[in-house]
């Protein structure tokens, strides 16, 4: 057994977390920590953990060495204390944007401020296993995913991979999210009367996550568009982009399926019967997997690439408990089993 | 054209206010007060009103002399400011609880202290029009309604009007309601991720407008159980209570059929066919009407009485220009002949 | 008062043009038709109408003379009985698609069929006001429009009209849209265990309204890309595309104002604050109106142009009665000036 | 490893039973059937099962000897069949309502015709652990469970078992429901742009789960009122009902305390602070507990009693398992840990 620690974990994102570790069969949480929460049961935050742990929130200034510490505070937390968090464990997952880029220019150009600590961003792996599964098994400090980038990463994927885009086109991917995005504070926006039944584009351009596409498919023109829709978990990224001249629908059949093939946590969705022939999020909920889908129109190479994801799953927390499971050498999907419902 | 202000204008009820007072054929709106908002474009605050009018928020210490004015401030603000109030108009409707109640005992024991101007409690008359139609003719001072209580008190009404309760069996009333009733400030639950998909019974027994259908209604032993549920707007109450023995369902139908045809915002919801059979809040989304329905249980005279109404309409603001048109003389109906949306 | 009939009111258009016409102050509605609702209460079909109509549903195969007919059947109906109702009424305005493309060859490409009455296709004008208003005061036959192609060709109108757009660039159109798109028959898919909740990619590319924007807008590259969101009414198009060299912000704001000054239902919704700030079809239910947006990423010329409607309003029978009333010299926004709800 | 099958698997609750039976570790799925989807992948129709099992569905006709037979069937196959089915598994858990009640004459009182196999009535266990967990140990034949009665069964379960109620009074069990209740198949109502945002009172009294009330409570006047709201899995049922003079808070803490402590799956909420303070079947989906609370108003001895369960899990499916967990002698929780998601 090894022991783990959150440090910030009344979130959605350190909830999450901590619902997956206290299922882990090789590891045991220790402390969960939070200041506006100290001294209360973490179930009385997150409901479901109700008879699962007696654990109580603990002082996050009050940190007991750990063999694997999560960090999943605000972003700007973790820079200012990387070597305060490495003293107490020599392993670190961080959730924050902090630590996802390599280069301090394209931090300070999407972030809209100078790195606290550029001379660590280049101790940290990306954290995402479908891009960076090797460098993982080696790592002591891995980042964690934004999870618009994750859905358009994993989207564009295979396309990348097997060469297939235009790179004279640009990309525009279209993002749909769920309420849990904008995290367990909220906004004057959150509140259900004004965000049940919306279809919101908060974002036409601009949004942060991009930064992380652009960095790791090496894409230039790239857009995120997001819009906010009457769903709780999930998002669903649809890239709409150019494939190379002669390009087929067989091309991208061979390309989605490799991917899929050596990634547990990728599957191809594209059915001509059933109700559900195309990657949607909603059955995702609690899951870890990244649903792919193409479409190909022959006329003219448009190519409309789908990726559905729990944005608070593969876009956080599983994906970190995913990074988690390789640097320490355990089986991938240790703890991540979970197929989610339907109906849901 | 007479001149109406209201004072308070930046929440929910005075929202729902303003866009019934603009489209009113015998009124002209003069001022919306708004402390928070003030100088904004209203239509900021409530987007559906975008190019309809130009108001900006005024004021609310710089009240110019209207014929009606209405008060839809936070409770406990009329009650303190109600002499000054009647120096503005001649005719005041107040949407909050400070005047509903006739008793200031009844009132302190519901709202937990005393009323800052119990002198003013018989001056009204309470806001429901189906109760109080011919004393609203000659009213100045008209109080608003609550939300749960009308759908309960328009529930209940047939079985009392007609004397066909069981008076020595309690009333238990179970209503749900939508996101709307929280207010535009909402709360902690608000959030759009925590208030979906619920079934939230936040309140058993002790809600506040329990007082109004006591005072209203003459009963005496009845509870409101108050669930939330996903929905924006609408209440549906549904009460449990016993008939007097040999009582059947034809008298129920008659006295149903009876408070219906008097009063043009109740209908009696019973088919045998269709989609829609009973009361529903769905349809009533922008309309003032009561849909009324009721069950009989012949083995044991267990009546259900059910009432679904929109909480900012007939609930609410479309109450208030109903009391409105009565008090001024105006067909009663007039600025509230809105149908409701199917699907919606 | 001009007599007015509805050939085929069972469906969410027939109903929702039903709702329009009862409250239209220039017409009076003889007939309502359903086949499978023959001699059923209107309001049992559409229960928002209850108290408001005794209406009965009529024989389709006994039509009585009107001054103007509506044809809201399935699509396919119209254009083989079109002689038939000419004789009926000498004003027609079909909501379906069967009339609304100018040429058959077009029709044939999208439809896959052949048209039943390529000779009637010039004598409709097509039935978007905002583009054909001069020819309707003078038409006698006008077509329904399809809800996506409506929210397409109002996003991106200001930009065409202006001439603003890089034309060697495909304009990639991602439309969100609620379940009452689907018809009040529904699929498989309908259910709602498995239609809440989604974000479900139903067509990539070749939905058939694209032949509208196609037709309407002179646009060569274009596609229509839909997605089913939880949401009754409401579509949002968001046209992804890339203006000229040196168009700038301020352009596109002076081209979007002139469009919003010359048509009554148009809105440009652009705001710096507030939680309403760009066009959200959640405060347009029940309204004709359609409101637009724009973002230009001026590095780029990426320019990203929304319009909202609800579906069945401006993107079906609300349009089809802002038809009627210029082609019959009535004020443009006679019966639809419901403002929509806020909070919904 | 015990193999088992399902016969009748492409409907919600037989989808659920699959998802469980796949992560069990004790067993083996060897058949899952249905006439309809006969030959299709099981993730097909149950799309969360994708990458996780390539069985097709098997014909119902073919049923090969296994150790435990699942029956998922619409109501009415079971009892027909029975005989047969014995001859397949010596171990056999029946979803549907067949082997529910004890006496035929419950069974045609409530479900209005002769039971086919009324000999067979009395070798059936009723399949709720928390009321026949001991008999389960050596039982062969379990039925299910309706999953409103569940949910009230078990909301009044510690007032029985305390012998807290006053008998003289009669309880009212108001319950609402997901739009899963109405199974895979559903109906007109289902279609989402009508059942979205519903408050539907589709039953007041006479529900056919009020049957395993009366029976396994033996509880004499008791309703269900059955309202449907927004919302895809869940119940709340919450039961008005009297306790006896004297009762106190204290008197029923200590009586849902002494149940929650007897079961692994019955938990008591009932907090003072948080946003979860009662029980809510929002976070329960997927998981097999339910959440108890209770109310007491000493004013009159009025109790308010709240259940909350996942209809297709603790109110079928989980359920189900649990009893094949305690029938087989294995942890009673196996397979059923997963501890559900928040938000969602």
């Amino acid at each position: 057994m090894n022991s783990v620690s959150i440090l910030g974990g009344s979130g959605y994102g350190g909830g999450e977390l901590l619902r997956l570790l206290l299922a882990h069969p090789c590891v045991e949480v220790q402390q969960v920590t939070s200041r506006s929460h100290l001294g209360e049961y973490v179930y009385q935050v997150h409901p479901n953990l109700r008879k699962r742990t007696q654990l109580k929130f603990s002082d996050p200034s009050a940190l007991e060495p750990v063999d694997i510490l999560f960090l999943a505070q605000p972003h700007g937390q973790a820079q200012r204390h990387i070597e305060e968090y490495t003293g107490v464990a020599q392993k670190i997952i961080d959730l924050s944007a902090d630590f996802r880029l390599r280069e301090s220019a394209l931090y300070q150009k999407w972030y809209g401020e100078q790195h606290a600590a550029p001379e660590w961003l280049n101790k940290f792996v990306y954290g995402l296993p479908e891009l960076h599964r090797a460098e993982m098994a080696t790592a002591s400090y891995i980042s964690g995913v934004g999870c618009n980038a994750t859905a358009s990463n994993l989207a564009l994927l295979p396309l990348v991979k097997a060469d297939l885009l235009d790179s004279s086109s640009p990309i525009f991917i279209e993002i749909k999210v769920g309420s849990s995005e904008s995290g367990a504070e909220g906004n004057a926006g959150s509140h259900h009367a004004e965000r049940a039944n919306v279809i919101r584009t908060f974002s036409a351009f601009g949004h942060r996550h991009t930064a992380e596409v652009i960095q790791e498919l090496g894409l230039s023109e790239v857009s995120l568009t997001m819009t906010a829709v009457d769903l709780v978990r999930g998002v669903l990224a649809t890239a709409h982009a150019k494939v190379k001249q002669g390009v087929t629908t067989k091309d991208l059949w061979k390309a989605y399926r490799a991917v899929a093939n050596e990634n547990p946590f990728l599957r191809v969705v594209k059915e001509q019967r059933g109700i559900y022939r195309v990657p949607e999020p909603k059955i995702l909920a609690g899951t870890n997997y990244a649903d792919l889908g193409f479409e190909l129109d022959d006329s003219n190479g448009h190519v409309v690439a789908m990726c559905a994801i729990d944005n608070l799953m593969k876009g956080a927390s599983g994906s970190a408990v995913q990074c988690m499971n390789l640097m320490m050498g355990w089986e991938e999907t240790t703890g991540l089993e979970f197929m989610g419902l339907h109906p849901i």
